[in-house]
């Protein structure tokens, strides 16, 4: 199944078939003071350099988060989204809690783009999903409801049937513009979760054939040498089907193992990619940059 | 599954309940000019410094090869176990494709040995398994037969099944100390290979459930950055159901992609080790050692 988004200019084909998705988490202002501070300031200097260096590191999307407390959110995702398309060509992904700063986004968007997210809680199916539907874009969603965040993969695999039944059925979305997040728990909390998150990537996969994305971070979170948790994370995860991660896309070592599991799987016909990518951090190296 | 090694005084459990089984690679002269020089000479000197380094690095068994041409492979081998043994306590993996040299090795060795390896060929399992039943020992098998190395995962199960059978049947093996080497190819060879791997290793562990251990070097052969495309193989096999491989243990990289996934796949209760690890390392780093 191939999931298809553009920019003004540009157009990004998600699935089993092509390389993986990386998509750049850094543009959201949680967990960074500064940054909200010049959000609230009405200040997105910021961003510009967020761009420059997720772009230089390798994403393919860029995720835009502007949940500053105590800012104007839906201007400033409107903002955000012109300064963004105006600086890269990269399709974008619409990241907010909040159906009007979905709105304001996907308005102000130029393209195609992928809508984070809704769950399986009728009401946000019922607000998200029609936005989704009048701008032909496409949607990440998690199998969570009004009850809980199932431990249980099958429980999981429920709740994205409905999802897509929801989707698809009642508000006329293509099932390739649904892209499922699995669910990423941190490893931190329970050594046993991420487990779960696994299995119900090879189940989505096995079921429904669909695209997936998740927030790598989530997994390392509190832990020690976190980029190598997730440099071991996604090849497992890439193993068992997913096809995108939200991550820190200037990570030299996450972008390597993400680069490696495309080698592994098939992705990267004769190595040519890496290959390539080898020379030029070499040549870079020389030139003592 | 549970397959029990030890050396004179250190068991060892390989298993999917336990942490994965890191064997270190290095004692082998196979493209080490020098290292064929000194064996030839009868000079065992530098396997000290193997034995130390891949103790230091984190490998729990070790594999010894001593086929250096026009040696004496058998009195190396011998030499060798009973250096080894009284460097470290270790179990060690006898690797020979000539039976004396493992006949003489089995002799030598103090415990109980993990013997590499024996293939689906009539002849070889006519030949090792004897051998490996006379020592109680354990064996490393490899799917491939007179014809061909199959490079489709369901023929390699078939092969695996009969290995198997003579085995367990005709030499009253215990199936727990048949350990699968599922294959490992050359990813620069053709990049498609590694997926058949992954599979193989899948369909070993739900049809049968037994230990698998492999050449994790042999996938990354001819290519640049090894040690990251190692590092992503590996979490990728562990997610299949690899418990074991022979690696280059002194390659931080690799035994940190191995700990990570040990930490993924809850063999790391509470994250202490990984914590431990990290701790030790940044100590180590103050230190300025």
């Amino acid at each position: 199944m191939e999931t298809v988004l553009h920019s003004a200019s540009r157009e990004l084909r998600i699935g089993s078939e092509h390389p993986f998705c990386i998509v750049g988490e850094r543009i959201n202002p949680t967990g960074r003071k500064i940054f909200q501070e010049q959000l609230r300031a009405g200040d997105l200097s910021r961003i510009e350099i967020d761009v420059a260096q997720q772009v230089a590191g390798g994403a393919m999307m860029l995720d835009v988060n502007m949940g500053a407390p105590l800012a104007d959110e839906a201007a400033l995702m409107v903002a955000a989204v012109k300064l963004i398309q105006g600086l890269c060509d990269l399709p974008l992904c619409l990241d907010s809690s909040i159906v009007e700063v979905l709105e304001a986004g996907l308005s102000a968007y130029q393209g195609k783009a992928l809508v984070n997210s809704v769950t399986a809680e009728d009401e946000r199916l019922d607000a998200i999903l029609p936005l989704v539907r009048r701008h032909g874009a496409a949607v990440i969603a998690l199998p969570n409801d009004e009850e809980e965040i199932p431990q249980d993969p099958r429980r999981r695999l429920e709740l994205v049937r409905k999802i897509v039944d929801v989707a698809t059925g009642r508000y006329g979305i293509p099932i390739e513009d649904i892209v499922i997040d699995p669910l990423a728990m941190p490893v931190g909390a329970d050594t046993s979760l991420v487990l779960g998150t696994l299995e119900t990537i090879r189940l989505v996969r096995d079921e429904f054939g669909l695209n997936m994305t998740l927030g790598a971070s989530n997994v390392s979170f509190g832990m020690p040498d976190r980029a190598s948790i997730g440099a071991a994370f996604l090849p497992m995860a890439i193993a068992s089907g997913l096809t995108s991660a939200i991550m820190d896309a200037r990570s030299p070592q996450l972008v390597r193992a993400v680069k490696a599991a495309d080698l592994l799987t098939n992705k990267d016909p004769w190595g040519a990619s890496w290959i390539a990518a080898h020379r030029a951090a070499q040549a870079q190296a020389q030139a003592g940059t």
